[in-house]
């Protein structure tokens, strides 16, 4: 299969971008490609800086790039031959199976909704990241593509994360629960208490009701279901929180004996490498008409190659074929709510 | 000044609540009251049998008990004779200055808002959380009053947490953030967008613009504003994060070896200390015509007696004629949005 990655986008692009793609090529099949969507000149100098053999690697020249914090619909207008639009453009044509960025996120998703257009069935699509908790992984969607969300976007979020729960994790029969303010069932906004009634209704699902913010982290759930406002909240807040926590520690650590602070550096090591969601290479965006992997601003290789393989097992699992099938078996209609 | 606590809420009454009305005693003036309500005999047996020194403190009977799970305004309505009616009731007849319950939330927030109504001017109270963090404190309102907000309530929640940090912390100039998805002008959904026009014609307010999830702990601001749904999430989350952090850390200490465990014991300690949300004793519903502190329902007798001494100072430094006083100045009126 053929994998296009944007080499522009990201903190750390190009250099941690081709790092990454070169690692994932080791793991990959000797008939898949990885085509380099970008300033030619750029890649091709990084390319070379390392020696890099560029077997089953092709490059696509981009003249234009959208940056970090540019506005993601007008930069998109403006730069039709950016790396972002160019490579949802290759999706759209099927010049490529999957395709992966780092860059601009809003410019990322709308650049995959507007070319790619939806998977049959599919009314909005869903940014949906694995948290990893101390109960195991959790599928959070949406976090961020759909901040209007209606019962019937949010039904479908439980779907598509189920499915994609279970292919992509191994989770047989995943608990879904929706975020909330309490777990009781009279308890929510009206948006809540409407999904509700759709998850009920659908023996399809493993619906186990409403979460409460601990509820993600507490091993109740597989998969978390929530508007894109608040899954965004809980992202950013959930990152800067373990970050602020590490610091404390190690702060705290450091003021009592260096030694100490010394000793428990491998602890924090681990407790990061078991927790660190770069190990899922990022997020799909679940219901557009292809593979199209969003990974985080501050990717380093790890991430991209993590995201290279993620996107391919993707692929290869057909999550995007068995959630058209669900959909269409489902009683659930776009007219539904 | 009389201080009436429900003797029946939380998860350790009425134990630890009367335990912390007895540690607070001490750090009262002489001409305050505490007046316990709850069930007498209860109460009674319980201070005996710590030999208490029952002097400035007074019981009043309430037969009935709301339970930490019954639905609120129902169980309100049937329960007349509960500790939060009475308590509720006595608050609204001037028959004592402040009130307190850690027992269940939702039907403490009805029976506040029903009984005592709101202070002239604000339209919705909201429940306001300080948050330690790196930064220092972070006053966060509402975490779950209102979950069906206008741009009105939250320019209003803004208002009032500002006076609250400022009188309470000792924050000159707090800066305002309003959370949403991210930090451009442009992010954001209808509410935040149209909030966020209110909040920046307010010269009187120190502004400072969208805040992200991870904007709460990073030390960008002292006020974070946010609808009831999106604020509850996050202090559930957060509380639960820390706790599952914690975990990791010493399930990963003891494998390695106790000692080290050990060792760690005293750090963790301190940054419980540090960063321990009881420390600020409760939340105040900002808005309610009197002085109301809902405190969690897992509060000890720690928690209860800093909620005492926070809601005399509340009282004292006079917040919510501070609060009066600025909305009658503001320009923004109930049907300004």
């Amino acid at each position: 299969m053929r994998i296009a990655i944007d080499a522009m986008g990201g903190d750390h692009a190009p250099d941690e971008i081709i790092k990454g793609v070169l690692e994932a090529r080791e793991l990959l099949d000797t008939d898949d490609e990885l085509i380099l969507i970008g300033i030619q000149d750029d890649i091709e100098s990084c390319l070379s800086s390392v020696n890099a053999d560029t077997n089953h690697i092709r490059i696509v020249h981009a003249p234009e790039v959208i940056g970090m914090n540019e506005v993601p619909v007008e930069s998109l207008r403006k730069k039709r031959k950016s790396s972002i639009a160019i490579m949802a453009r290759m999706a759209a044509h099927e010049e490529a199976e999957a395709v992966i960025s780092a860059g601009n996120t809003g410019a990322c998703v709308a650049a995959c909704q507007l070319r790619m257009r939806n998977l049959e069935g599919v009314i909005r699509p869903g940014i949906a990241v694995i948290l990893p908790t101390l109960g195991g992984p959790v599928t959070m969607c949406d976090v961020g593509a759909n901040i209007a969300c209606k019962p019937i976007n949010l039904y479908q979020y439980a779907v598509m994360s189920s499915v994609y729960s279970r292919q992509m994790l191994g989770i047989d029969s995943p608990r879904i629960g929706l975020m909330s303010i309490g777990e009781e069932e009279a308890k929510g906004n009206d948006l809540v208490k409407k999904t509700r009634d759709l998850l009920k209704s659908d023996p399809g699902l493993n619906f186990i009701g409403n979460l409460e913010g601990r509820g993600i982290f507490d091993g109740t759930c597989d998969v978390a279901i929530c508007e894109g406002f608040v899954g965004n909240v809980v992202l950013k807040l959930t990152e800067s929180l373990v970050g602020m926590l590490f610091s404390a520690v190690k702060h705290e650590l450091m003021a009592r004996s260096t030694e100490l602070a010394l000793q428990f550096k491998p602890v924090m090591s681990e407790i990061y490498k078991k927790y660190d969601y770069h190990e899922y290479g990022g997020a799909p965006l679940l219901g557009v008409n292809g593979t199209a992997f969003i990974c985080h601003g501050s990717s380093k290789s790890r991430t991209i190659k993590n995201a290279i393989v993620a996107s391919r097992k993707y692929h290869m699992n057909k999550i995007n074929s068995r959630i058209t099938d669900f959909l269409k078996n489902s009683a659930m209609r776009p007219n539904s709510v």
